[in-house]
């Protein structure tokens, strides 16, 4: 039985301009995890997140993460939990967001104030955070506020989850998952989260996979300290000579990896996952605007979509340690450490990448038969993520989507990371469901971050919708 | 006819202190020419400069050279002119020397206060411009000094040109030096240099080449912005990953410049100059210890001398635009510019060097097959010099050396530049000598810079010995 969801989506209608209002409030609280100085303003987003979820007759708790790790003067700001209905014959959903965003600045090039939400005539209400996500965040809210005020039963026990550290490495949250697992989330049956992005801007997705990624530094050192290179050129072995043979020897222009054996590491492509691609809603002109040049290495969005989501990808960051600034400098460093990442997929193992790219650099700087140390450490590793698209918390959500927005959604990966997701999977054993709000174009991180009117408000319906038809579907 | 120094050397030893104390008052001058903040003390410098010439009777002019060029708010400081001595009868030397120096602070760790002379038990006087350049400019007129307290006829003209901006790139000096070559230059009969350093800390040395520098950038570009790895990792062609490959085809881990035709430009070694190594006063110990580490290409003195001085070499200085900072950033960087510079020896005309290296960079980037595009350009080159050690100037000087040190200097060059040597030799016309004061541990432009008290006052001697021998040294 599809669920009768016309008062609600009314409902959402009438107290659109409200919403918006909610959001302008959010935005308008400069909730800049990255910054010391605004620490109060990330504390104060997240009282206003309570005090707004308790007018709404949720049960609320600031819990404290304690102290911030290498900035032990400043508390971390709380993770807002809370519980709205407590009906033991519905099901429970947990959902996550974060109320923190991102550094923004008038001066960064911004065509308004970030902290002033900015609507133009298409609809698109610019602002920091618009769509990173309190825009999201607010969805639950206002989805719980119209059910409230259309009088329509809600239909699930909801659990919520909403951190202030997201865009400053979620500190402290891993912990409080796992020790809540069992605690404040134990019931839940699935989890939802709405912090990603649709593929374009016409179709919405559904998204269940993420790449991991491992990054690594390769230490190169020789001399004690830096040289002049006129008194020492020539007569020293240099460490960045070293440096660039091992970085190139990593991968190829083509993106192609040349660590001996890592590609086996990789799932193979069946012929049912590579009639997936097809359809879906992402055209080379896509991936050419968004990269501001053609310089993709494949001409086939199947290929693109494959290299992005299912492939792993070998990315050179950087040197440090070496001249780095304008101009000339007549430097030999003494020690220079070269940066890269590998974006990993299934079924690699962080374990065994390590294994395959420390023996790979060995064997390269054994073979320079070079008088400089080596030392190639990992930095730090976060594993890929894939969850069945086919599970009952997937198949809800598309209906959902197909109610909404009269399209089947896109199933999606994502190339990047969203750590969390893997900790919400491993600590609760649920399934765990991508579902996002905003649109490709919306500009997260950057200047003129926004959300499209149309993507807050029938994403509203969307999560609400969502609601019912995951309170319904058959669990298989 | 040796000429009879005895009462000049006994004057000198009995001023010795009177000459520490002049040095003493130039250190505390932080004449820092990097620094705007530092200008008024550059002045200040220049001025007591001048102020002491004239009180020994020298005539003094000082020379404004406008605004600084990029900084126009600056001036630059006046170059410090002065001829001593106008007899028709005697030959006419130029000498050249900076007031000037290198930044320094107690916090970058100096064990003393760098612009307070402080003289330890073993004689070693630390201060900042101690040995660069302080030390040998005022040895000039330590040595005007001593010849009139001692009543000695100072055996020559002298012309003196003592410059402000040396340690920044000697800004406006080039058309100086080209505009008074035949004026207030125009009677000189050879140049001596005091701004360098002997190869080791026992025997003198008289240096006769240098090798030139010519500076370049690889800059590589793709995509329109910097871009997210997990995003674009496996669908773009990345800057990076081309750069680090033509960088890697420049030069290999011995030294060994990759580049088509570069070598052929290098005027064969002949036996006998093979031969000059062997007995130059250096030692693998020495390079060691100055490398601080055993990372030396070659095993012996002499191909390691031949790789500081005789051969080309190519240095990987750094990369512009990629992530340079510590930690972890998974930037795929949108432009990345490296950084690399060849040392040029006799014959490699500087523009024959561009061109090969333009000819090899396009080589090896078209092969890649890339679809960013590349631009590799001049920073800056500056030419090789060599001199005739068998000069008069040369000889007068050896003489000197034999004099005042009792042993045969070595006749070394540089692997660095002094590029006002060049401008000097081509705008007179005239030999150039390079006479160094300091040793080899002097430590100019570090930390704990010191000119050794031994050094100063027998340095003070071998100048003024060296203008009586080149006073009389046979001309051919």
């Amino acid at each position: 039985m599809a669920p009768n969801l016309d008062s609600y989506f009314k409902q959402v209608d009438d107290l659109a301009e409200s919403f918006i209002d909610r959001l302008r409030k959010a935005v308008a609280i400069p909730s800049i995890s990255a910054e010391d100085a605004r620490r109060p303003d990330v504390v104060r987003m997240g009282h206003f997140l309570a005090d707004e979820l308790k007018a709404l007759g949720a049960h609320v708790e600031a819990r404290p993460l304690g102290p911030q790790p290498h900035k032990e003067y400043l508390e971390l700001p709380p993770v807002i939990v809370a519980r709205y209905g407590e009906d033991p014959k519905k099901r429970t959903i947990l959902v996550y967001g974060h109320y923190d965003v991102q550094p923004a600045g008038k001066e960064d090039g911004w065509a308004t104030e970030p902290f002033e939400l900015s609507i133009d005539d298409k609809g698109r209400m610019f602002g920091r955070g618009s769509t990173d996500d309190k825009g999201p965040v607010l969805g639950w809210l206002n989805a719980i506020e119209a059910h409230q005020k259309a009088g329509v039963d809600f239909p699930v026990n909801l659990l919520m989850c909403f951190e202030g550290m997201e865009e400053y490495g979620s500190e402290g949250l891993d912990d409080f998952i796992n020790a809540e697992a069992k605690k404040f989330f134990k019931d839940a049956d699935a989890v939802c989260i709405s912090d990603n992005y649709w593929l374009g801007t016409e179709k919405p997705c559904l998204t269940y996979g993420l790449r991991g990624c491992s990054y690594y530094s390769i230490e190169i050192s020789g001399p004690g300290q830096d040289l002049h290179s006129g008194v020492f050129g020539g007569t020293a072995q240099e460490p960045m000579t070293d440096l660039v043979r091992v970085m190139s020897s990593l991968v190829d222009g083509n993106g192609k990896i040349q660590i001996d054996g890592l590609n086996d590491l990789v799932a193979p492509l069946t012929d049912d996952e590579k009639a997936l691609y097809k359809d879906i809603a992402f055209t080379m002109d896509n991936l050419y605007e968004s990269l501001g040049s053609k310089t993709g290495i494949f001409d086939d969005k199947e290929r693109t979509l494959m290299g992005r989501w299912r492939f792993p990808s070998l990315s050179l960051h950087g040197i440090e340690g070496a001249f780095s600034a304008p101009g000339a400098k007549t430097v030999i460093p003494a020690k220079v450490i070269g940066k890269f990442s590998i974006r990993t997929v299934p079924n690699m193992e962080p374990e065994d990448v390590d294994k395959l790219v420390f023996k790979h650099v060995d064997k390269v700087f054994k073979a320079l038969g070079s008088k400089n140390t080596i030392n190639c450490t990992l930095q730090h590793s976060g594993k890929w993520w894939v969850a069945s698209p086919k599970h009952w918390n997937f198949t809800a959500a598309a209906k959902a989507v197909e109610k909404v927005w009269g399209v089947k959604p896109d199933l999606t990966r994502e190339g990047g990371s969203i750590p969390v997701t893997l900790t919400f999977e491993q600590a609760t054993g649920k399934n765990v469901l991508l579902l996002p709000m905003g649109s490709s174009t919306d500009a997260a991180h950057s200047i003129n971050e926004k959300l499209d009117r149309k993507n807050y408000i029938e994403g509203i319906k969307l999560l609400g919708a969502y609601l019912h038809y995951v309170s319904e579907e058959k669990m298989e």
